[in-house]
């Protein structure tokens, strides 16, 4: 049995639950929080919860810590601090600090003998993988990542600061056209704004100035002033009534050339269609942290990410099963 | 530069060929043939064909031999021998023989220090990866394989067989509205027949009996008896004109669920629309042997599948490029 913990009891930490209970292998053994533990309502009321300060105490019950924080303040602090007494995993998602997050994790994982696997979930984590092979497979080509139809959290966040605002939801849905012409092979040039359009369905406040909600929206430089944007006013109602899911997905696609004259054309798409986000992330990190248990039992420790795990490191069968059934 | 050989030169040897000149830190070295070396015409006029017999002469002057044969006869006898003296790959392909042949090919690459990787390509091969990722992620599942739009050689084979046959292509057809309800998360049970239906482009010759050559392939056992199959008389122009490539393709889908009480579905879709299936299949086996010689370097040795390959070893960039730009 992997023994894994987990760091932080929010959407994510939930659904790393379920997802542990879904792995036959695997129990959930303690779960870490910052909140005063009573008040923290498991799936499964025996499983114990700690103080978060308290963790490195129960050290030698655990195999692996999954950490279920936020990339913004949570995870650069959190990661390389639990990889001192943990082998850990995390789902550290800001692209743009992933070299320096690695930097950092790596020294303490190192340090302390620990495996520590940083980015692990669909994007950072599944689209990357499908990214890579496309690009070592087919290296004379180009590869596209369309994101949606889904929710985008910091997006909805964005909106919901808005004066005026009670709530919203925003999708990000990518653009018919790009995707068919990129799924055709033709390896087009995209602006940001030819990718991805984003629907806005918002709660205003009673008497609100709506036209100035809407501009504040479309006009947000980085979130929306690069985008087609549109803006649905509803009522609370309908928010809860249609929009209180966390579906999301998207596609990642390697279109690229072979041939003597670069004559023929293939096209290698990724897809996810997801229900909930935070559920599928989960079900992702738990196929890691068994990689994680069984590669620190062969000895491995420093930073790794998705990329350094072979495909049979993660699976519930062993590798004669798998030669037979699934080659 | 990974010093690359070919053993074996029909259309999987002329494919590796490209695919090697697309890597630019790969270098083909030399071509192994049973034919007489001065009929094989590379298309680099400059790499050195010799016979297959002599191979052996030539370990110290190649990193990995890229065996290039058919999985009914060759590859049972060239993969194991070829591995006493070379790190090889290969794309054996018959599935219910995979273990039987792992086990052989084990035996002879251990013993002589060498890593032998087979079933390479994309069925076995990105297709084994992409089963293995759903099942390990979403262990509470169906997968589903779909292949075509695209020629069996097989079948295509088994028609030219046919007495008063001159020529034949079959194609192999998911069923779209199998594919539908499969990518709508419905986990359908699906008969053989339900899955695929098979096209046949048939020439004919001149006063044959084509309602007899109808009936022979349509009720052709194993190949074409459970299947919903069309037959086309075609003239040996159109043929040439509309029949010539040999496009293939086809989709892995794992369909999920998660949730407490398994509310939640989740597809992940893997998809190849390939121009030509042996120039694709070569474009894996190139990157398999970057990752074969990467690992040999290291110390690894026996036979290896595509579930043993850490994606990174696959890649043309190094690892903290790799995280910077594709994670």
């Amino acid at each position: 049995m992997i023994r894994i913990a987990i760091a932080g009891y929010g959407n994510l930490g939930r659904g790393t639950e379920l997802a542990v209970q879904k792995n036959p292998d695997m129990k959930l053994v303690a779960v870490f929080s910052r909140r005063d533990p009573k008040t923290v309502k498991t799936l499964d009321p025996t499983v114990p919860v700690y103080p978060l300060a308290d963790a490195a105490k129960h050290k030698d019950e655990v195999d692996v810590l999954i950490i279920c924080g936020g990339s913004a303040t949570d995870l650069p602090e959190m990661t390389p601090a639990l990889a001192r007494d943990f082998n850990v995993i995390d789902s550290f998602d800001t692209h743009a600090n992933i070299s320096a997050h690695f930097a950092n994790v790596d020294a303490a994982a190192k340090e302390n003998g620990h495996i520590a696997m940083i980015s692990v979930g669909w994007d950072p984590g599944m689209f990357s993988i499908a990214r890579l092979y496309g690009m070592s497979v087919l290296p004379d080509g180009a590869d596209y990542t369309f994101w949606g139809r889904g929710v985008s959290q910091g997006h909805s966040d964005a909106i919901r600061r808005i004066p005026g605002v009670l709530d919203a939801r925003q999708y990000t849905v990518p653009v018919p056209q790009a995707l068919e012409k990129v799924r055709a092979g033709e390896q087009p040039t995209l602006s940001t704004r030819e990718k991805h359009t984003r629907e806005c369905y918002v709660v205003a406040e009673e008497g609100a100035d709506k036209a100035a909600i809407e501009t504040a929206i479309k006009t947000m430089p980085n979130y929306f002033a690069d985008y087609d944007t549109t803006v649905n006013f509803i009522s609370m109602e309908e928010l809860r009534a249609h929009h209180m899911g966390i579906p999301h997905g998207g596609t990642v696609i390697r279109s690229g050339k072979t041939g003597a004259d670069g004559e023929n054309t293939h096209v290698i798409e990724y897809k996810l269609t997801l229900d909930s986000n935070p559920e599928f992330t989960a079900s992702v990190i738990a196929a890691f942290a068994r990689a994680a248990s069984r590669m620190h039992a062969r000895g491995v420790t420093g930073c790794k990410t998705v990329f350094d795990v072979a495909p049979i490191d993660l699976a519930p069968i062993d590798p004669a099963e798998a030669r037979a059934h699934l080659l």
